[in-house]
């Protein structure tokens, strides 16, 4: 985080030695206490990336100025000036960063200032810097929240790529990681797009909250110049403004509720790459992923491992850390604005940078890489359907349908349910499938099973038996895709 | 939590005597190991909660079940009548609860069975207890989202009563707890209610992606028999159906989405109360709460403490932990179900009551308790406006007004500010606030200012001057007040 | 937790329907205002548990009043005859806990003043019930860290008697879930026995820091009677006392730190849990664990699922959970006592409780039940030693042997490693592993190979060549196991 | 943290509008996917910072090889001489980290077989990067923790130094911030003497626990190499070995227990920060800190605003999410080494940065600055007694000094404690202290007060009275002065 000037007088081996405390100090740091107090209190090495809503903010608050008759329209114009080449210098990397200047806010205003003099000055009229930082932060997520939703749907449309192409492959569903019942490996890729699409869901709640306009609260209370917010607002393309100042310039809300709803979707992350390290384990051996997307060992020549599911899943703890830091930063703080604040912006930022990031590699890692050349997309997950139906014939994954078949012969389900648990202990002794038991054997058990037993007893014939809404059924999974290509258009 | 069978053998002094392992066992612990795995692994005693929501699941499944001829008309009926008894038997307290029977779903189907025979037994028809959990715990959390919304907007109600009550009352506005600004004591009670306004929505995003049915997954897959899903979520006031059956019985989120939203919440809780607690300090004498929300000492015989702010900002860590913990048990869980899930329901449950016990207080505390005979409420929050007012008279806070005089005449904003420090700094020197400083001596720091900057250095003045949408003026804080009237009513 | 009191208003339907505020209150809750302030603001239906760490602490401070002659040997007799009675009535169940006391401190005090008047009066001379609770956790948690530290041994007795059963075992080592290089099972298990160790040491550090004594503190600032501080330490077996009253009762260090290392065994309790799941999912089938750690489904009558297992690993985030919470509890909190603090003890009970329960079960489950007749253990974790040795022979996990002999040959080890790479990728593409290779096909990689290189390439020679410390080596899993014995003994 | 490359795509307002998705992600990102890729699971931009661990541990392990044999003398030479280059490459800023390097450990064995051919390449024998990581953070976490137990003892010293300036300054001690008991400011001070002492204890714990040697554990299962590991922990300064090579290279406990100290400290340093910001308030104005340690507002020209304690009461949360994100990665992982664990790396180090600025500052911020011209410290913090002992007359202080008082002419506590009540009352209702009750009025509540109560009823009566171990009494304070300045000579 802010503090990568890295002191590395760890190992210094000398400094018990030293005569004085001011001698020990100045060995053991790296820089003195008053640059130390400077980069501590100070955020313009992190707070920078902000500059583009900050200055999006000033114009806006600088044409309402002028439009409020609070500043001339000259002054306007300078500002416009100034700001037009502010943007160029920030741009081509020509404009320094000061830590004297503390934060993106002064640094910008205060080139400013050199710029076009007055007009400059005349800038933070009427607004402080308290309902400034709130204002860049809310419209920098804002735009952040929209490319998490295009990366939400590039993801989404990836599993439904892969569902697509595996509607009919047969997986063996786990619970407790026991094989259950056979699934197909479409229906599965698609639960993942229902929690992604709730992610999108929950993005588009809390950017609705964050679109509110808190410029013109000031420093807490409120300011004596005629200030049309609303103005500002429309604007910005706000959706609104906030209506009470003390909590307009105290407000964090947005950003721990963002980091909440991004530590649902990188646990939604966490949940398939889990699933996608073990599918990969030598003893399932049911996918592939392209290479790029695994390494090497340094001293197994023979490995080719997981890295980036492995390091998604453990990138959940990071982003649930930052939701963990900001919720206790804020909690118990008194109103109005508060330094403690400051410390909303890192985890914001690592939180937006990290989702991103895997977002963007999943979408690729799972659906692939669209070749110009053919218009399809290649190197996604690479499926091993006979393995997957090897693996989904080892746990008497159709015990259930047994039970059911009985219940359509009139056994209340209970009854059924203890009957087809004798035939499995059965099928275990002879180490067969329940559809490898003579009819005698199954007879046996009970009366009334026929030869017609054996259809519901594949498991094809499972699969196509779970035919009602939400079910496994290959017919049910095309009904779900259809709906998932139209919502995702 | 489950464990509160207290082990007391902390104490017992004598386990280090003995002979052998088995004894030692049996010396040390309450409960033979068999026992101990039967609690470890069953829920009843926390889950027995769901029981209304269970059955009334089970009498939407079962309606279901006969209208698609699945079941009987008298099999239907006979579920029905065995849950009418069942209803009556929790409800008197005479139903046994049975550890035996791992949680409230079996011991309701094993004593319908017991009730009405097959039919009881035929209940289970197409569904798991997988589905089933996933159902009870959303109906139950809709019906408590639905609780605290109420709670929400009763306290919404105290907070703008006492607003009301006190627009005309100064306050020092603080930020960094220095006195910045005069502001309106009902001015800074709105902007809780604007937080607690914005948890209302949270509360309301969350209750519509609760309330989606999971019933018809079955144990992951679908199931065999032709439910109609659609009709049950109608029966139950369900807004949808889960569209996955994999996801239906895995997903978790709105558990953790309902933690978030609660830790928020609570974090709001926690700032209202952290300035209750320093208002009561005797340094600050701003407000007292009735007696009954505070307590003594058993030592100091003079100690009024405002226990029950402090223990609100100390449930908050509750609350947050439940959140962290339910975000750790999801984190890499395979799909579908896992015996982890189990441990959803004690976070929740508890938050659930934290949040509505401390909603339901800090209502009353703040706001008072409704007198029949008068008809308005009384005993909420006593504000000391004197003492307010007079410590708004300590910091300065009207320097900003200064500093908008000068600009006003002319000054860029900037230099406005770094004249009214130098005024500030002579006002230090002579111990006296702005506006004891005589006309002369102000003149010297500009000559452009005039008799009338007195009116501007005043508290009522400066709180006057702040006059714009979300300001702290009490015309403003008057609209607010009529805007959030309309909202609740 | 505390409110169990279920408010099953939930589902009451007509609570929109009522005329008046006060109506709608009483038909929305079970209890009046003032009980719940009451509930909310007591501890005893908690903190009753600690009600002998209380009697302990009282007649130590007692002892010490009465030879420090601020109370009479009169009444040190009544106090200690009134102790005595309120013990047995709490063993016996007589006891009777009321709300209105608040907590267990002055429910046991004022049954002491029922029984022996005046003298139950002059007992909380000196103390306060702010350094009395602080008292009574230490001592009660000091219990049972000696509790845990007892049940961690167990814990690694099991898994030593496992490990010891399993030397000669070869199991596929694990890198990122992929095959790595074959190691021995037990010293799989030892790695285990690492992990609880260094808790076990953890534990004894939190004991250590626990064991002083706050008592005599008073309410902050210590007292005006001439107290015998370290002679009330000594009666309760402590290490030290608290040397500034201000922190002896606002430090809650030692409950953070207990949580903190409980969450720590929790997270390893998790990653075994996580082991034997996968070990027990029928694409590995490596290990079976007895039937009452597993339950059945309710739909799929094949099932044997490892619940005890998951409810471990799920109950990980329940004492992250209480960790979290604890920190956010204590963040900010000024000196010295606050209310705040009453909220440490639930998630302090409920680690405690947690942290027994999984070990216990652990203990048993891992390394079976002592049966009285044979003197064995027995019904412990079953191990498929030939699906392990199977699954060792998938991943080319002698590939690192390989490399080494190429080295002991002459080579860098980097270039050595780039041959082996080559070979593995022949030995791929014939669908064979690296020992089926034929000698000229392995001397194409590097001429230096010799027939001597089918040794090194096998499991087991792969396996005895890794002996040096910490080896998987079975001779290195023997001194290690005899390390452990004598340590455990 | 590493995606500082700032995403400014935020507001490109035209990615809605092309036409194909390779455009679009062209258009919305900064870099190709796989530089991303590559980025996101390389970690050299990081741990770099670990180069000096690196090749530390690099020479022992080479200087054992050599002496073992393993390699000759020669590379051993080629091997010191190409590191003592790296190293002067590094300090100087010539070394190339090249982000294809994946990691300090590569970036540095690369540049190494660059400079000296064969040598370098023999180096990884016996070692993989999985005990090489491990290896290096331990040696760099060590060294980090000592300038920790540094920076530790400096702030209690200059705590110390506060405290011995202002043992008979009397300041309001609180709890629930209401008064309750005179106590010496200097006795407040040493409170968090205590708790920094045990900061540092435990960071002597962790350390022994860090201080122990992964390497030659090889990738999991140790190596065929004749290694002395025993000979690299002692010339590494180790205090031993890790036993068992599976644990040796998935261990992470040591990172989560420093996290989990370092927690603990920040929360001591938040409760202080609180205590600062709430006495430098206005309305308590009991201190001061020095002007650097402040900063004003953008547009209120009077404020000085405590920044410094309020930033770190918020960076608390940044240390207290990095333990919950830590806990969080390791939560559920199957052994050996896992990729998830390379996201220990940035929490441990901005955890560390963060702890080290904040101690440093507040050493400085409480103690001052060491003046070399005087060999004193100036500019710590600035005591207003007279307005800490004006606060101390509020609240009835002395009220326990009363019932004390009564006890000891032979009241029973509980008895003088009820009749101390009225007394408070009576004065509350008088306006006055109860040193200002006429002795009359003190004897109509109860007849055995005499003359001599207006002793106890004075603030320093009543401070000097608290004589025993611990208490607030001057005498007691400078006891206590003198064991800490012993123990921290």
């Amino acid at each position: 985080m802010s503090s990568s000037q890295a002191n590395n007088a760890a190992s210094a081996p000398s400094h018990n030695q030293l005569d004085t405390k001011a001698q020990a100090w100045s060995a053991l740091f790296s820089e003195p206490m008053s640059d130390l107090v400077k980069r501590y209190t100070s955020s313009v090495f992190f707070d920078k990336r902000l500059w583009q809503a900050d200055i999006a903010g000033s114009l806006a608050h600088a044409e309402m100025l002028a439009a409020q008759g609070v500043i001339s329209a000259e002054d306007h114009a300078s500002i416009q000036r100034g700001m037009a080449q502010i943007t160029s210098e920030i741009e081509s990397g020509a404009f320094e960063w000061k830590l004297d200047l503390e934060d993106v806010h002064l640094n910008i205003e205060a080139r400013l200032t050199q710029l076009v003099g007055d007009a400059g000055k005349r800038l933070h009229t009427g607004r402080s810097r308290n309902d400034q930082v709130a204002t860049d932060v809310r419209l920098w997520l804002r735009g952040e929240i929209d490319l998490i939703g295009d990366l939400l749907k590039e993801l989404q449309i990836s599993l439904v790529d892969v569902a697509e192409q595996n509607v009919d492959v047969i997986l063996p569903g786990f619970t407790h990681l026991q094989v259950a019942q056979p699934v197909s490996f479409g229906h599965h890729m698609l639960a993942y797009v229902e929690m992604f699409k709730r992610d999108a869901e929950r993005m588009a709640d809390v950017r609705r909250r964050t679109n509110v306009l808190p410029l013109g609260a000031a420093a807490l209370a409120g300011t004596t110049y005629p200030l049309d917010r609303e103005r500002v607002a429309k604007t910005l393309g706000m959706e609104g403004v906030c209506q009470n100042s003390l909590d307009a310039v105290s407000d964090r809300d947005f950003a721990i509720e963002f980091t909440a709803a991004a530590s649902l979707c990188m646990v939604h992350v966490s949940r398939l790459s889990e699933e996608l390290i073990i599918w990969m384990s030598q003893n399932f051996g049911f996918i592939k992923i392209a290479d790029r997307f695994t390494t090497g060992s340094s001293i197994m020549p023979q490995k080719k491992n997981p890295d980036v599911p492995e390091l998604a899943r453990g990138k959940t703890g990071r982003v649930v850390g930052h939701l963990m830091g900001l919720i206790t930063l804020m909690k118990g703080q008194p109103l109005a604005y508060n330094k403690d604040n400051q410390e909303d912006k890192e985890p914001l930022f690592d939180t937006v940078d990290t989702l991103k990031d895997t977002l963007r590699i999943f979408a690729e890692m799972v659906g692939g890489q669209l070749n110009p050349a053919t218009g399809k997309k290649e190197g996604g997950i690479t499926v091993n359907a006979p393995a997957m139906e090897q693996a989904a014939l080892k746990g008497y994954a159709t015990a259930t349908d047994l039970a059911d078949y009985l219940v359509k012969k009139g056994l209340p389900f209970r009854d059924a349910h203890e009957t087809v648990a004798h035939a499995v202990k059965a099928a275990t002794t002879h180490a067969c499938d329940l559809s490898e038991l003579p009819l005698t054997v199954l007879q046996g058990f009970h009366p009334a099973i026929e030869k017609d037993v054996y259809e519901c007893l594949s498991l094809r014939g499972s699969l196509n038996a779970r035919n009602t809404l939400g079910g496994t059924a290959p017919a049910q999974v095309r009904v779900q895709l259809a709906r998932h290509r139209a919502r995702l258009a």
